[in-house]
């Protein structure tokens, strides 16, 4: 169950269209996941999204795009999405994810909530060294 | 403020003074950050946590020490922890993070935040195509 | 599947009754959606929910009813809750939400997800001229 | 504290000069919040956020600004983002919001966490009248 | 800094004099903390926080009160309420929460959080064993 | 659907089979609930995870099992993970929860985060009577 109908034909509008079509030659594969399909109800917000998943997700940067993949991961966790953990989990063994790899991703996000609690829970106060400002 | 009193002289406890004696040792550094003071309150509690972090974030695993410090933001910012996003984000410059891969890192974490949002709204069905059981 | 078992025959039970009575009466409808066959496992716990959600969401007030469904689908888009998503979005496109309103409400969402994420991570300290104290 | 060093003379950079000068003719004043001084460690990171806000936050659409400055603050509050919460409750009163709508505001919000507890307590199956699809 | 002002003189208006006494005879105590003064900016809100604050929380029901304390610590710190923590933190100490108990209650908000990550990144089935309709 | 393949034949793999051998000693069952088929494509992250849930959840401690089973509950619907509400209300119910203390529980948990978000929406400023340095 969902909260809009995709729209049943939805390459019959050109903007959705076009975007299709990117995703299609940037992902160098035919298969258009359900996201796509429900954003396309709106072809703004689908053009607006879609642009900038291109721009940081499938755009080589600072950062490695399996490391990206996995930072990802590690939001959608928190949040408890569970599409994007499934979505982001496939496109990271798709490129190159090991189980050792997965199994390591799951201590860190999962240490890393445990240990969010415990400082919060003691309300620690900040160290004056950590203050980005102090380094100049 | 906080939510309990740290120890005045935490390594007058000799389990204490063990655990701080590692992290020093591990670090190669004399600073114990404002964490480990306010875990001291139950030295029972401080073994644990370090032992675990040590374990996690501080031994060559199948992810980059530095990946997993970027993870740890990842989900600290996600979580809104204050303290944890400082001591992770100067963690993450001591092992190397660059200006570019900061900014790298963020705007992975604000668009993931924005696109679990859409997915979440839209209440989007997993595509059978992303099941791990259906690969094998 | 639940973690309770809702009662087969709520209505058995005359302060359910009562309840499930005000609901239609409120909606002008037949339909008693399942939150409150479940919140029926517990006749106090159903009585004061449903008082608040009649004060709150079905009683004119400062702020226009659609706008206040929409305020619920975002705190419940942020909170993940996919039931809340799912009788809330009906409940708005029932007062009127067009499909443009539901994009624009998504966008305004996601990009707020975001950027709390930016401001997070990046602990941008409270410019002063925000405190509400300061305006007196 | 904070976790980068905002740039001490950001508008000696054109692109962060121009992104600025666009908020002051955008919000009609002088006046540039700390939350674009702290994004400007990053020049594209800065263009790409303003350039989000100001078309979702400041340009006209199918919902009312004050109303999308609301639903700001909802999802502020919900991710618990204090930056965002001062400065976009401060953003709702310079567009008009009573302290009658801001209390109004408030009973929202807290009464869907309220109710999003509940439900995700209970995990109350999804009504198959919800569903956007059966609609068509 | 917060987001509305205290009224200076909250107890000139008799309805915030109503609950504000209602506070001291219910605590047997002078002291009435910030978040009734910053809540008095709206006597409706209120009144009708405290009237539920006092059912649950000040009420003998089927759950002890340092329990109810707890629990409302544990989902403080899980939504990272800097205010409420202490707050409950410090009700909890009055109502006899030891410092062994307070570390345990540490350890079990901490490992919750870590197995609600792993549970949420494996997407694990519910087995249907859980179901409490299965009970029956 | 889910993220990984638990292994087929887990008990194959001995440091698995001993894992399970635990959980259903400390159990007294031989119902190995879905958890531990899924973490079992781990061995390491296996052992750790239930050593860890064994001497927090299953042994005696500073605070009693069936109010651990109840603050685990609390943080899980906060986080919103639905299989560890699912497995920790049978862990309750098992453990002697009535269905008073249900409600009890989640109307404490739902009241928490109601006025979690008034606090946080307020930006209350947190009493300086609340600081546990204050109190030595």
């Amino acid at each position: 169950m969902s909260t809009v109908a995709p729209p049943p034909d939805p390459e019959a509008d050109p903007r959705v269209r076009a975007v299709f079509d990117d995703i299609r030659a940037t992902r160098k594969s035919n298969f258009i996941n359900n996201m796509w399909h429900w954003l396309a109800f709106d072809p703004d917000l689908l053009e607006r999204t879609w642009a900038e998943v291109k721009a940081v997700m499938a755009t080589p940067s600072a950062l490695d795009l399996l490391v990206k993949e996995m930072l990802y991961i590690a939001v959608s966790v928190t949040n408890g999405c569970g599409y994007c953990i499934h979505s982001h989990t496939a496109s990271a063994k798709a490129k190159g994810m090991t189980d050792a790899q997965h199994a390591d991703l799951l201590m860190v996000i999962a240490l890393a909530a445990k240990t969010n609690q415990l400082a919060t829970a003691l309300q620690v106060p900040v160290d004056p060294a950590f203050d980005a400002r102090g380094e100049q």
